[in-house]
Parts: structure tokens; C-alpha cells; sequence
């Protein structure tokens, strides 16, 4: 088939008129007698490819016999113009050649439970809905990366292997390094981050994070990927103005980019439309009454559960800031309001439509002994945070950063119901393969 | 200080003759009796602000003996074009706040060990060569995410908590995963973007990879990000040819956006602007004869160690290809020569100036019985391949693909002595912390 120019299924729109190669996937098959019709896939888009018995030699006809789900082939057509099409186009074929035949391949047409497709995760990718929900992360992760560029953002990377604990001890996964006793896998780079704003102003890390919780709910992975700028200079309020130009930022680029995958995913895009800033800002407080007046049982001090972030913004269209937590609820390292001690300068982001917090942030502690006082306070091993103390030794200043986790973001924008769909070989509680 | 605008020194340039707020901290600060200078550093640039006594008031002139190095502070001036400062601008200060007075900071310009300085490693960070190192890194890291986005690559972000071997056992971090016993973390994300690229075409992952050697040298470290590229239908050739491409963009980029880090480190910017395609290309065979005639011991079959890469790069000003490698120094997952049973399809690209391997690539094993066969050849646990082994069955097709040590990239562009600087917080045999 040298003679032909081969092409890619997404750009055949681009060659109507023109004969060219396609290799790929047979995705499905169907016949009528003397015409035959293949949906052929190449990882860029499925194109319906057409044999005419009398115009194709014997081998190609009979190619569509041996072609079996998910067998690889190379084919020859012509792109004709068609806007009943997913890609505007179709091929008739001329030449189809079986490179390897599959024989039986798992996933069919028919109902799956999610054990079987997750135990198969491996050819589950190649189905529409994951490919489509990749192509959408690929792109918000672009997206993102390219927010804090164009800003001017240093891309710090915290390390995985670590002593300092972040958030919370008890859920950690621990290995053992060398003659150094145990290490303990990051559950944040916030620490690092901080360290990096004092070296580059704002900076950022975007990495795999790990919580050994034993949570099995739709809202937790074992394994995820987490966002973390760090900015110095910046307050807990300038803070919420760049998480919203972000995520205004990151939902126009998919809509711009990935139209065709979130309809793919049949996601309501008007919806998406509406993504923009200014977002509303409730304090706790508010929020606490808001809640209680829509019947929450909910009492001053408790944080949110899953069921009151759902309640709260089934009345906003976009997502929803809430700030100024009670301390008790919130990390060590948050700074204390200035006239209220019991509260601290952080917000929380909810997604709208059910999908609840995707973001975390704060200004930091950067007062020295107040920092050392919360951690005695929590009973955290004082030594491991010393390096992290020196940061309010040598040239302190006020700086906020926040955290957004990567796979309830892509939950949310493509609709998923579970955490599981939003990154490519999930990490639970009961599953560490494939 | 409210009245004047805050502005970046990185964008002092477009604002000179106004009057702005800088706020950063001391690098450093020299006096000449009634004149006194004092560098500051925002992370965005270093930037020289001249205090005249006769000209600001007392508590501003005071500030000068309250600074310490790395003190934090908030400046005002008129910024002034001076083509001798770095940045070509000067601030004639009015106003200098201190904020927080740094005590006895303990890098200084006197020489450190660098044992110190690793123990310091979050303070070193704002140290004017490790500053460059990160901003360069920053950029490496975007030129690569921007170049395959620019050619509809899709990332595939591979998980690190694993069951599955990548390159050789006995080199494992492990970790106990809940009830499902030990997990150990990746030391590769190929096996998962071979998934992905039967999915998607054109995919890559990026991130933190683990290898639990016990080496010292200056070209290991335990944890290290890696870009892994894997594509469908390309063979060993193709391969090549994406990878000098996108070691052509990255330099070329480099060199764009970051020339001013480079010269700050004192790079030789024409030895870069000489890295262009098409990069030299030899067979395992060729090399080792070129490296007998240079005085090399080797003999056919080994591996290159580090003296032999640079003696055969040395005659070269550009990176260099050598392909066709025995099947004997090789993982298992390469494909076999079609006429030299004893030679795979592989390829390494050796950086010039005696920095060795930057990438491996090769063609895979697409055939399922071979690739059986050779799992057994090495003793490894076929029962965690068996995933892998699917590939093979459902429309197995050509593909390559390779990983590119992105440490080693930037010692090579920044021209540093070890891989522990190209990183933010390097992971050693011996280092677990900060």
C-alpha cells in the first residue's frame, strides 16, 4: 500500500477526494448482502470504512470475514464527504489488509460489570467512553500546565519519597529506604512547594500524591494527582481569584479543544458554559446557614459532608467558594484569622452539580511560634516539619497556594460517577492491577 | 505604599522612569557612607536598588543596617534603564520596609560542602544557581508537554503503586497495599503507555520513577522523572527520528526562553546551538569499532559504560545515535533484528560533552510467543505479565517508543557535574530528607 498517503482519522477531513492509508482497530462490522461496512478506529477518531463486493478483489472482500473486534489492519480508500458522520467523512475502501486477528476479544456490545472492566483496564481504554474521558484529561492537564506558564509559574517538583508528613499521619504508605529506616510516599508537595515560593515567588508542583485511606467510596483513589501552586506575597483572597481564573481557564480550553469527547460523553455543555467569574464566596458561617435553612442537621464547627457540599450548591449554576473554616476542621500550617481564633484563612471549592470539593487552599502560618504551637497542638513529630520552620526563619512572608485534585476536576467536567473513570489504571483499596 | 504599583523585576524593563513597589528579599547589600546598595531578589530576578541618605527619611535610610541576607521586604522606587545591571535596570529606592529579619542565614558566599548544602536544600533553592537550574528545568519540562501536545500525543499518566516489573527485579521499592500484600512502585510506565498507545495511536506518560539501586555514582538517583513516548506503527526508525526531533525543539526552546539562565550558569550556548538534525547515527558493531580504534577494551556484547560513551561522543558536537544493540544487554520487551537473532531493535542516544545516555528506545516485541519465550529466557514472573501479554492477542500491531531521563537532559543543557543538582529535592542512596 506504499503508494498511498496515510493518514490519521481525525485530519481524513482534510483529504475528501484523495485515496489514502488508515491503519488501525476493526471497532465493528456490519454487512447487507453485497456490501460490507467496517468502523475502523486508529486512536484519533473511528471512521465507517465501505466494501463493495464487485469493486474489491477477492482478498479484500473476503477480509471482512476474517476481521474479528479489535483486530489490527491496514486499509485503502478514498475519503468521501459525508455529514452524517461522527468526523464528517467516509472511506471507500479499495484494499484491506488483516494484520493480526483477535480472536475473542473480552468487551463486547453487551452490559459489563465494572469488576470485569476494571480488571481489564488495559483494553477497556480503547472503548469510546474511557478514550473519550482520556482525551479530556490530556487536555485539562495541558491546560493547566499552560495557565501557570503563560503566569510566569515555576514548575517545582516535590518529591514522593519523604519523612515530612503533610496532612495527616495513619494513612501513609511506608517502604523501606536503604539504611535510613522507612520512607513514607508524599500525600502532598505542599511543604516543598512553600519552600520553592521563597526561591521563584510563585511556583508549582503537579504529581502522583497517595493516601493509604480505607475509604471505598466514588470520591477516593489510593493514587491520585494533585496540583499545588504556592505563591509568596499572595493573601487567602488573592488566592480564591487565582483558583477561579484557573478553572474558568481550564473548562474553556476543554470546551474549546475537547467539544466533540464531552458530547462523545453526552455532558451537558451548557453547563459548562456557564463556568465563569466571578463565582460566589460564602463564608462557613454563611454556608452553615444556608445549609441549616435547606434542613442540614448540620452544626457550627462540623466540616461538610459529602450530602451538605451537594445541598449547598444545587442552587448555583457554577462552582462555589466557602472560606474561613473553624480551625479544628482544617490542616496545621492554615493562618488564624486575625480577630477570630478559632477560625482559619482557607476556602474550599465545590464543584457544582453534586461533585464537591476540588480544590483546597489557604494562606499559610508564617508566623514561626505560632506554626511551631500549632503542630505541638495536633501532636505532630516536631522534627520532621525543622527544615519546613526554618521557612519562617529566614525571610518569612505572607503566601497562600492550594491543592486541586486532578481526577475529581476531570470527574466533574466530564460527568463521571465514580473517581475511578478519571485516571488510566486506578488505584482502590481492593485493586492494585492491572 | 499603597500608591505605587507593584510590579516583577523581571518586568522592571517595562516600567522604567515610574515609581513601583518591589517586594522580594536581600540577597545581598554593600555601603559606601552616605550612598548604600541593596540587591534584591523576588524569585523573578535580582534587581540593584541605591539608597542616598540626603534623600530618604530616617527610617528608610535605617533599614540598610536592619537587613540581613535573605531578610523579607517591601521596596519603593523609580526604576532607571542601566545597561550594565543584569536586568538593565536599577531602582533609585524612596521607601524599604522590612518585613521579617532573617537571623544568621546560613548559606553565605563563602564555599559550602556540598553535604551542607543539601541539608539545606530548601533554603539553597533561592541560591542564584540552583534558581537557573529550576527555571530551565521548568522550561524542559513545558517544551516537552508543548511538543506533544503540538503533535496530538495523548498523556497517559501510568500508575506508580504496582505489581508489574518493568525492567529488572532486585532494584524494588515495595510498600504493603492493604489486604492484596506488597506493591512495589514503578520503576517504568512503558508496560501501561503500550496499553495506551493500542487506545489512543500517539500516547506518553511523565512522571516520578523509583529505582532502589545501591549506586553512588553521580549519574543515579533513586527517584527521577521520566518522559515515556509510545506509538503505534512506528518502527525502530521512526523512533529515532521523534526522538532527535524533540531533542532539537527542547534545545531550540532552551536556548528561546531561558538564554539568560544559561549564560548565569555559564553554559556554552554554541555547543547547544549545534544540537540540530540529523543527529550521527551507528550500529552497536560500528561504535565498537570506532571505540577498539580509540582504545577501547570492549569487546562485542558488553554494555558501553560511562568512560566508553565519552570517548565515543567526544569525536561529535551533537548528540549521538547507536542502534542495533545485542539482545544480551537488553530487556526483554525488545524486538528481535529480522536476520540477527542475537541484536534487537533498540536504540540509545548518547549526549555529547561526556554526559552519556539520555534515551532508550526500541521497537517492541509485538509477537505474543516470542515475547512469551523471552519473559521465560530472563526468569521473570509471567503471571504479572499477563495483562501485558494481551496487547499481543487483541490486534497487536508495530510500535516503539522510549524514555528520556528528563535529570539527565538538564545536567547535559545546564552543563552541571551531577544529577542531584538538576532535581529540587534529590533522593539518594544516602538522603532521604529535606
Amino acid at each position: 500500500m506504499s503508494d498511498a498517503k496515510r493518514v490519521s482519522i481525525a485530519d481524513l477531513r482534510d483529504h475528501v477526494g484523495e485515496t489514502v492509508e488508515v491503519r488501525g482497530w476493526l471497532y465493528s462490522k456490519r454487512s447487507s448482502g453485497k456490501i460490507s461496512f467496517l468502523l475502523i478506529r486508529d486512536g484519533t477518531g473511528i471512521v465507517q470504512g465501505v466494501l463493495v463486493e464487485k469493486e474489491v478483489d477477492s482478498a479484500t472482500w473476503s477480509a471482512y470475514d476474517a476481521l474479528t473486534q479489535e483486530s489490527s489492519l491496514a486499509a485503502r480508500g478514498t475519503v468521501r464527504a459525508d455529514t452524517r458522520a461522527p468526523g464528517g467523512t467516509e472511506l471507500s475502501l479499495s484494499v484491506v489488509e488483516p494484520l493480526q486477528i483477535a480472536e475473542d476479544y473480552p468487551i463486547g456490545p453487551k452490559e459489563h460489570g465494572v469488576d470485569f472492566l476494571l480488571n481489564h483496564r488495559h483494553l477497556w481504554l480503547r472503548s469510546s467512553r474511557p478514550w473519550h474521558v482520556m482525551r479530556i484529561r490530556d487536555e485539562i492537564i495541558f491546560a493547566i500546565r499552560e495557565f501557570f506558564h503563560q503566569r510566569a509559574f515555576v514548575c517545582l517538583d516535590s518529591p514522593i519519597l519523604t519523612r515530612a508528613i503533610g496532612e495527616e499521619a495513619g494513612t501513609l504508605f511506608e517502604t523501606e529506604y536503604f539504611d535510613l529506616g522507612k520512607a513514607s510516599l508524599a500525600q502532598t508537595g505542599q511543604l516543598y512547594v512553600e519552600a520553592g515560593a521563597m526561591a521563584h515567588g510563585k511556583v508549582y508542583c503537579f504529581g502522583p500524591t497517595f493516601r493509604a485511606e480505607k475509604s471505598k467510596t466514588r470520591r477516593h483513589l489510593t493514587e491520585f494527582w494533585m496540583l499545588e501552586p504556592e505563591m509568596a506575597w499572595y493573601d487567602w483572597e488573592d488566592n480564591m481569584a487565582l483558583q477561579e481564573e484557573l478553572v474558568e481557564h481550564v473548562v474553556k480550553q476543554v470546551l474549546a479543544r475537547r467539544g466533540a469527547d464531552l458530547e462523545g460523553l453526552g455532558r451537558d455543555m451548557d453547563r459548562l458554559r456557564r463556568v465563569q467569574r466571578p463565582f460566589p464566596r460564602l463564608s462557613y458561617d454563611e454556608a452553615v446557614d444556608v445549609l441549616r435553612e435547606k434542613g442540614s442537621a448540620i452544626e457550627w464547627g462540623a466540616d461538610f459532608g459529602g450530602e451538605d457540599q451537594t445541598l449547598l450548591t444545587d442552587s448555583y449554576d457554577r462552582p462555589v467558594f466557602v472560606h474561613s473554616f473553624p480551625k479544628a476542621v482544617k490542616a496545621f500550617y492554615m493562618k488564624q484569622h486575625p480577630t477570630r481564633p478559632d477560625v482559619v484563612l482557607c476556602n474550599d471549592l465545590f464543584a457544582p452539580e453534586g461533585y464537591g470539593e476540588i480544590i483546597g487552599g489557604s494562606q499559610r502560618e508564617d508566623d514561626h511560634d505560632r506554626l511551631v504551637a500549632r503542630i505541638r497542638e495536633e501532636g505532630l513529630p516536631e522534627a520532621a516539619y525543622d527544615w519546613y520552620l526554618e521557612l519562617r526563619k529566614y525571610g518569612s512572608v505572607p503566601h497562600s497556594g492550594f491543592g486541586l485534585g486532578l481526577e475529581r476536576t476531570i470527574s466533574w467536567i466530564c460527568g463521571l460517577d465514580h473517581l475511578r473513570e478519571a485516571i488510566p489504571f486506578p488505584r482502590l483499596i481492593n485493586r492494585i492491577t492491572p
